[in-house]
């Protein structure tokens, strides 16, 4: 986590709970050729990268049927990013913006979400096309990407 | 989370790790129409229904900008899911499919992911259409939709 020396002017912290809700475990980890945030892209739009997801054995066999899908969400935990920040100034944007209203990897519970092709799926590897994150992080989840509850071409943003 | 006397036939439970690898917090609740999960539509596709996202007061500033965008991703915790199935056999589709070829409520992290529109922000309330959880339901994260690298309109399935 990074110290409080990295707030940027505007920006707003606040003090987290005492105490967590709820726990999660860590299912595997996925390796890409991004061994700092520094050399990370920007987001998945902006990486033709191919990465790898290498999914804790305990959990093989919920990979099966995996390989009908063409896309896939992998869900992952950004564990060097602080949690307590509302309010983020990103170098892009030149102003404070609430982090809900942001893809930044710093939130209460920084959980990222990022869309994925899969390219293929052998024993409990999956090679995976657009991965944006740091070599090694956590995974948390894998689900299929469904056009019909997550496509919204239309959808606009500022 | 349900007994082991609601796994079907070929279902596959396993043990799940003694202990947790990172916390999370409950940063608000989704209010929706649904009291039970037999009432709850399938998935978001499936429902036109208007919900609130009540944010729990300490993250208020972090919606600053967030009405600027027509669609969120909610993530939300499933908190009555149990989380040690790996294969599963959904009623619909009447033989076993890996958990991770699955967006059933049941997995080891139970975290849901949720595309709906916004309607409105008001204070700490926001006014979604689309939502497909119990009433209630812990509240981990708001992002804003990005077609940019969220929507796969080509996207295949079984």
């Amino acid at each position: 986590m990074s110290g409080r020396s990295d707030v940027r002017p505007g920006e707003v912290a606040i003090e987290l709970p005492p105490s967590y809700d709820a726990g999660i475990y860590f299912i595997g980890r996925i390796r890409t050729p991004f061994k700092s945030r520094a050399e990370c892209p920007k987001n998945t739009a902006e990486s033709d990268a191919v990465g790898r997801v290498e999914l804790d054995p305990l959990y093989a066999a919920g990979l099966e049927d995996l390989a009908l899908y063409s896309h896939l969400w992998l869900l992952y935990w950004m564990n060097q990013a602080r949690r307590d920040l509302v309010q983020q100034a990103p170098a892009h944007l030149g102003h404070t913006r609430g982090t809900f209203a942001l893809r930044s990897p710093v939130r209460p519970n920084p959980i990222a979400l990022a869309a994925v092709q899969l390219i293929g799926v052998e024993g409990m590897t999956l090679t995976v096309r657009k991965v944006d994150c740091i070599d090694g992080t956590p995974l948390l989840d894998i689900k299929p990407y469904f056009a019909s509850t997550d496509c919204f071409p239309d959808a606009t943003r500022p």
